[in-house]
């Protein structure tokens, strides 16, 4: 590819003449907006190329990655995120960075989980890719073998009735769907079979649950996640398998009805213990007690490195205040960065950081949380009333220059969420989301995967929008 | 991340109501394509749930990649692309397939080259991340040492004066712009080292060029792709230098200007070899005179596999012929699909395709051009009239859904730009462009960097883009 002209729709070539001001002034209706775009559009510009000259995200998420690795809530690993990141915050100069206490769940998954398809015709067992589900009992030691019974959903496992099911493993095959564009969508279509999959087969008697994983590429690698039991139904185990064994245990059992299965977990629940929020602050010169809270969370799941999911929230928003600094930009609105813990299974963070917000009668204008991956950012998904969304989405055309497309209804995020209120906008990052599914809660989900570039582009996206809301309120 | 309502922004979960049908409508402006636009975005969708339910792709281009291979022209594997792509296009029930003559260029790169900085100070060697660029003559067979000099432009080239530049090694280190948002702007600001470099410092008499690869990213390859020599000018050799290579020795350089630098390369250019472009055509029905030409290169610079460049390009356009055939679209004007040759080192196969369109007076209504590699779509730029332009436009609201939101003033692709009149729209696939150059002509371009579902919405994108024009014509 040498044809130099073939990108020229996009402004760069003109950023730093006038051009770019008189366009971003057309676009304004409002008096206001008209008078401060040009000012804005600078800053945002400066924000950019700090961000893509100087980005330490990059370095810090490395580090994260690959010298702390998975960090679920009560590992050591987990602690020792909590520490990496209140000295990064530290070295900021920051008003003040300190650590908010919760207690989260301790699960550990122990020694390495085995799966095996088990052909009746052939006397053969084929070892599969598969691990615990988050949160689940283990096997008995030697393992439950068991015939398996599968189904797309909840609806045909009670239509097969407690007489097919008791004793069996239930094996749960929904793909996520492949047509839907936002594959946050396609998730949100199979996901239940994870979450409440095991209190349904426990219902009708099965003695254990496998879910084929969410992903929507045909892998070896089984992907994890949380699962939750319900009082008054028997705990099961519960295990992925990955999407190529789960096609093959399918097509299997289409021959051998009887084929079984064996699975062997050592996974444990052990009593909760003392984590941490991370907080970095950076106090408002005007309007101090009007709060923009950012982030990302810390814990990630144990089996890969937590790079983008959520490291790469996790350095973006600690990139927002670094490129604060750095520009010497004074906020009239306080900045708070939280490095919430626990999101993965049980967001205990994001529910005590509201809880003590609310204890402390704190005014939260915005929050807003990197959770969807590092990918190259395509918007920015609102949670607020109408009229906020409407005067957020003004700011759309000083984001179109860098890709920034899509402002609109959306969700915050999952740690910002308990925050909601009738005052507060919640705001999610939006990148793209195509290869999110390839790596999410996998032992793919490492360092060599995230594009520095594209995690740079999201710091930046999110540092303008906090600037925005730090000289504008809403 | 777990939060389910997370990008309800998209308009995904609705998509086969007939919402999205009345959303479309009210874009609309002229009553054509207010009649026009329901069963436009119907079978849009059509076309997506093919292409992402059962693509071919991404198959076709495992095999490309990796069973073909780096495929330049000239080169047994270029050969085995042109009979690969012939029979695959054959095996679709077009209406036509066949090849068309052209004459390549034919370099070799022979033996791994070397390149190696020899510290004065240290009386040590380093060997660094180097490869020919294409078309470059050899080095003497025991290689060239000589002192190197630095340079960031011609104009600075050309300022240090024949007494300081003669004998010597130069060495262009300008690096692209990193705060440009769009990576193909900052390629075209520093490629002119790469493509003319050799001249500018043979006219001063260098004994050879080495220069920064075109890389965005910190790394230890080195990126090939074509130079140019001018009549008239001493042919002197020319290599790409891995970027922290380069910055490696430019630091050597500042601390001991007497560093020197020794090259060893054993590249050859042979005389012309046949090759040939591969066409596949469906024949409108209703208007067989109008064609709608689509392609990408077949060709490949040689250290790779060719993966992104243009392999995917190529695959998502036999897509469009076989998404038509599934669907059983016919088209009223014909759709001519072309595998390029020779697009790297030469565009042979574009001016001998656009040759023969002349002699045969053909009618291209538009050609469109997948090479930006194969990653998530974002547009259309589109070189044409802007009354052409206004009207493509008008069919924005129809790719929204699918992430594509810009669609306006831009380049098409090389392979295509010798078919530019007054007449013709030349339209090229805009992916996202963070990741191309980490591995643009360079051995990181392989399969494993593609993206399954990523290639497949670029064909959906393509395809649906035809559609439209072999409906409404331009």
């Amino acid at each position: 590819m040498i044809n130099l002209k073939f990108y020229s729709i996009l402004p760069d070539t003109m950023r730093k003449k006038f051009l770019i001001v008189a366009l971003l002034l057309s676009s304004f209706v409002n008096i206001a907006a008209f008078a401060q775009a040009p000012a804005d559009s600078l800053m945002i510009r400066k924000i950019y190329d700090e961000a893509l000259s100087h980005g330490a995200g990059y370095t810090w998420l490395r580090y994260l990655s690959e010298e702390i690795g998975g960090r679920l809530s009560g590992s050591p690993q987990a602690a020792a995120a909590v520490e990496w990141s209140r000295q990064v915050m530290d070295s900021l100069g920051l008003d003040s960075v300190y650590l908010q206490q919760v207690m989260v769940p301790h699960w550990m998954r122990g020694k390495k989980e085995v799966g095996k398809i088990i052909s009746a015709g052939h006397l053969a067992t084929k070892e599969v890719g598969l691990c615990a589900l988050g949160g689940s009992v283990a096997t008995p030691k030697n393992g439950i073998t068991a015939a398996v019974v599968e189904v797309q959903n909840f609806q045909e496992l009670r239509s097969l009735g407690r007489n097919t099911v008791a004793g069996k493993i239930v094996f749960f095959n929904r793909p996520m769907d492949p047509t839907l564009i936002n594959t946050f969508s396609a998730y949100a279509g199979a996901v239940n079979q994870r979450g409440a999959g095991v209190v349904e087969a426990a219902k009708l008697g099965a003695v254990a649950v496998i879910v084929r994983s969410m992903s929507l590429f045909s892998e070896d690698y089984a992907h994890t996640g949380g699962l939750r039991y319900a009082p008054d139904v028997r705990e099961i185990p519960g295990a992925a398998i990955s999407t190529n064994h789960a096609d093959m245990l399918s097509s299997l059992l289409k021959r051998e009805p009887d084929t079984r299965f064996f699975l062997e977990m050592h996974c444990r629940n052990l009593p909760e213990v003392i984590s941490y929020n991370v907080i970095g602050e950076l106090r408002g010169t005007t309007n101090p007690e009007e709060i923009i809270a950012i982030g990302g969370h810390l814990d990630s799941w144990d089996i890969g490195d937590g790079a983008h999911d959520d490291g790469a929230g996790c350095v973006q928003s600690i990139e927002v205040l670094r490129i604060f600094q750095q520009l010497k930009i004074k906020p009239k609105r306080t900045i708070r960065v939280v490095m919430f813990m626990n999101e993965e299974n049980g967001l205990r963070g994001g529910l005590q950081y509201a809880l003590k917000a609310k204890e402390n009668q704190e005014n939260h204008i915005v929050a807003i949380e990197s959770d969807a991956g590092g990918f190259s950012p395509r918007g920015f998904g609102i949670d607020a009333s109408d009229d906020k969304i409407r005067r957020i989405k003004e700011w759309k055309p000083l984001f179109l220059p860098y890709g920034i497309y899509q402002i609109g209804k959306g969700g915050g995020g999952a740690d910002i969420s308990p925050l909601r209120d009738e005052k507060i906008a919640l705001i999610g990052l939006m990148p793209d989301s195509q290869r999110y599914f390839t790596l999410h809660h996998a032992e793919t989900d490492t360092f060599d995967k995230v594009n520095k570039r594209e995690l740079e582009l999201g710091a930046a996206a999110m540092t303008s929008l906090v600037y925005l809301f730090s000289i504008h309120g809403l």
